[in-house]
């Protein structure tokens, strides 16, 4: 048996915004497994924003991803041979070996997907780490409670959506913002009370007039994903005892050089302000009870999610750029 | 009966650095008192650096000064006359009518010092607002556990130099900075691990280099006083889950236009910190428990403290101005 799996490799680290020639496209083969391996065929990759961290060989909270390697991310596929004794054929499982087509396992890191009525990709969006970082950046960093205000940046996309919609359903008055009309409109039809666009903004002081307008009664909690113009504008509009949860700021992913920090940070001693960066694998022992609620809310037609959908492996390098392009609405999947 | 009592009013707003013509001498008549009210005579007198901040009116935690009218601030006095049931002449009180000689009160906001073998001045200080600040903002906020690396800015301050000692006791390792050689050698004196001389570096890079060297196992908590290149150079340093807790920007105080902040506002997300502003007064509950550690740690000669003192009211406002300069090692006060 010999399988042809191809996959992407970083070929050169990108200085600034990533671009194609970052990527190199690569064919391992696979053939005879050891006892205790399994065989994966992804089925669907995930691209997400943080992969621009690993793209860097900058310290960080993941390893840098190495020049020359397969690269990492979450992905769902099917087990088509095992020597494992807990992975039978047929299984499907989430795994961090994406970037590729197959993967060869010795089932580490490797989960079978719980039994419920979620579609499988799911797993990598509403159901897997970008839902779980929602619900955790609000509910424990966040600390929300019941009848809050809450400003949600990046507020259409994987984990923003989310975001607004638990939020909405913990009874809080939600505020978003989005990049496009069509972002602006979906947001609105799930509830969320305002949304503004901030491509109609040149700078923090605009984008703090236009959300001030949608909160006469400040901001209680702020769930940043953005950083930069939103970050200066969420601080000064954060009531006293305000909360941010910083999930992202992609906002300076791809700057090559610094860029100078918002002017406004005594707001966090004048309003006694609490700003926690949090990363969702220090969080896993809420996985279960998420999954079950979000379960249950999704048959209720209590949340919706988009996926904003690729097909092919090599349509993988395109896609993760596109996340920094604004090009998603929801989550940015590959199908293979 | 008739007491002239002087007293200092704000007579104009600060643009930038606050001067002596921002302040006004006045003389108050106090003549007779009515049923439920007493006279205080002070007899020493706080400034401090928050009280920049009620200088502006701008929105803060504590309503602004109001012009024309003689300032406020903590003060310790003594009963000279009572009309009030639970005072009595020769009572020391501490009140927050400072900036002036004498003061008529009904009693609220007046508390008899508890009796310690602390000296009367100390409850302006170690044993006041200032030592409650040091003790809620690292083990409260900042949550600093045994054996933890701590950096101190302004750590010669009133609060600062507690902020050392306290940690020191607690078993961390601390590393200081202060603005002159003779602060440099106090901090040390009273065991501090490693103290720099901030006004040796010229930037928040070469800061930062100065104070790696003496953090070989990188940060853990910051304990900030002063913002700036303070703040940029502490973000680098702190460790993964590192905390800080933000007593104050007393770089930002003066500033009569915003300043970028800091450009690694990123470390927030990558190292998962949490950053906290705090104010003393929503802490007050700890204060009883506090005053007695801290008599306790007094008696046994652990705690050390210094005092800059001013004499007379006329130098209130050039003590105050000293703040912003340096001028102060330990709690700066004006004995009466």
């Amino acid at each position: 048996m010999n399988i042809q799996s191809k996959g992407y490799a970083l070929k050169q680290r990108p200085a600034g915004t990533p671009t194609l020639d970052c990527f190199e496209l690569k064919t391992e083969i696979i053939s005879e497994i050891n006892d205790g391996q399994i065989i994966i065929k992804n089925l669907w990759l995930s691209v997400d924003p943080y992969m621009r961290g690993r793209m860097s060989d900058a310290e960080s909270y993941v390893p840098p991803f190495q020049l020359g390697e397969i690269m990492q991310g979450s992905a769902i596929g099917e087990v088509i041979e095992s020597k494992h004794p807990e992975f039978n054929v047929g299984d499907k499982v989430n795994s961090m070996l994406g970037w590729r087509e197959y993967a060869v396992s010795n089932g580490e890191m490797v989960q079978k997907l719980p039994e419920t009525s979620l579609p499988e990709q799911s797993f990598l969006g509403v159901a897997g780490m970008p839902g779980l970082t929602a619900w955790v950046g609000l509910n424990i960093i966040a600390e929300l409670k019941e009848g809050e205000t809450v400003l949600v940046s990046a507020a259409s996309g994987a984990v923003g959506s989310l975001v607004c919609q638990f939020a909405k359903l913990k009874g809080c008055r939600v505020i978003g913002n989005a990049g496009s009309t069509e972002k602006v409109e979906w947001l609105k039809s799930l509830g969320v009370d305002a949304v503004i666009n901030y491509k109609d903004y040149r700078n923090a002081a605009e984008l703090e007039a236009a959300l001030a307008e949608h909160c006469p009664n400040g901001v209680d909690v702020c769930y940043e994903n953005v950083g930069g113009d939103h970050l200066e504008a969420a601080l000064n509009l954060l009531n006293r005892y305000g909360r941010m949860a910083v999930c992202g700021m992609i906002d300076l992913y791809n700057l090559a050089d610094a860029k100078a920090g918002p002017n406004n940070l005594a707001n966090i001693v004048k309003k006694s302000l609490k700003i926690q960066g949090f990363i969702v694998s220090d969080h896993w022992e809420h996985y279960p009870n998420y999954v079950a609620q979000l379960s249950q809310w999704a048959a209720e037609g209590k949340v919706h999610w988009k996926e904003t959908t690729r097909h092919g492996i090599e349509s993988t390098p395109e896609a993760f750029l596109g996340l920094f392009k604004g090009e998603n609405i929801g989550k940015m999947l590959i199908q293979l």
